[in-house]
């Protein structure tokens, strides 16, 4: 059967936590992304997104897709050429698959460590690792965020994993370990262009990635300036 | 203007240099990638396809996409998790964004310095670079060498590498060297579905990827099995 990066594997309460019914949002309003779940807005250019780690060890799968053109979309491998490495740092100018700057990281009071190298949990990664039945994934939480404000997705980027703790060792080899940032710590990225980004509360539960708990909770996000 | 991800920025011989009209090769053949150029080419499962360094040091950027379901393709951030790891060793078995296996690697008599983390060059590339005339790139002899077989790019994937020397410092810092590879060096990669292997000459030639002569060369490649 022919994939449809548009269609979700199963469903859940992404379809119904949208912002507004397109996706603006109210300047001040603290939002609030539901465990497990995922969540678009669109940001304006010039304006900036706060994401907030609201219990401390939650991951956010973050994605930015233009406005309006979205098979355009900030690209982590684009990102990789252009900032000179695969970590990301303060003052980042993150950019899109045509090379354009997207996002520029302009606050961030983690101790700054993120992932940019691996791709968003999905159904088929949960049937990897011995799921028989649907499991809430990113990928999935991507694809309803968006259909939640009216919009579909064309494909499914390589994510920004904020506070996602993936050791790269000298040799080039990976672990999942718990995040290292703590309650309320937050990032904050400037759209350099009309964009819409696309949040997902992590439901990953068999890996530490979101804390040694195994409890995926929920994230806070605000547009600001 | 709409970014659409089938349109070339420009054009050269990729679109003149397909193995068959439909892409389909002859077993045993050992077919040329002209220099700067990009060929597509229709693997069966089971087959396997060797890549070859004609000259020694010149990188080949490398991209897979199932026969019939474009928008399932070899994905490096899915492969970086399913292979634990960024770098790319003999005997994995890489796979797509629906995490399927598309293609194990089975032979490589080189020292074995791929790079799976920075993307394809691209027109926007060469134009950071500091080009302000069109520039032959990879990206676009992706989309050509899919032209040239009667089919059209649905997105242009992160490629594999092929020697592309791209050291990842214990900070995640990259740089770009030249490869360590040697003239008639080869990689097997075995299909483990149907694939569409597409392989660019890369034509960077501002940085010294492709061996501190900056001159970009020809590569040859051959179904086998």
């Amino acid at each position: 059967m022919m994939y449809n990066p548009a269609a979700p594997d199963g469903r859940n309460a992404s379809l119904d936590s949208a912002v507004s019914p397109d996706g603006q949002p109210d300047a001040g309003t603290t939002y609030r992304v539901p465990p497990r779940c995922g969540v678009a807005v669109r940001v304006a250019a010039g304006r900036s997104i706060r994401v907030i780690n609201t219990h401390g060890t939650q991951v956010c799968d973050f994605w930015a897709i233009c406005d309006g053109a979205p098979h355009e979309f900030l690209s982590m491998a684009h990102c990789h050429t252009e900032t000179g490495g695969i970590m990301p740092a303060l003052g980042d100018v993150m950019v899109s698959n045509r090379r354009r700057p997207m996002l520029t990281i302009t606050s961030d009071d983690s101790p700054g460590v993120h992932d940019r190298v691996i791709a968003s949990c999905d159904w088929p990664r949960y049937q990897v690792l011995g799921c028989t039945e649907y499991h809430d994934n990113c990928a999935d939480n991507f694809r309803m965020a968006l259909m939640a404000i009216g919009e579909a997705a064309v494909h499914v980027p390589d994510p920004f994993n904020l506070w996602m703790n993936i050791p790269v060792s000298p040799q080039g080899r990976i672990s999942w370990e718990a995040p290292v940032s703590s309650a309320g710590h937050s990032i904050v990225m400037r759209a350099e262009t009309d964009i819409i980004a696309v949040m997902s509360a992590c439901p990953q539960d068999l890996t530490p990635v979101n804390g040694d708990g195994l409890a995926p909770t929920e994230l806070h996000f605000r547009i600001e300036g």
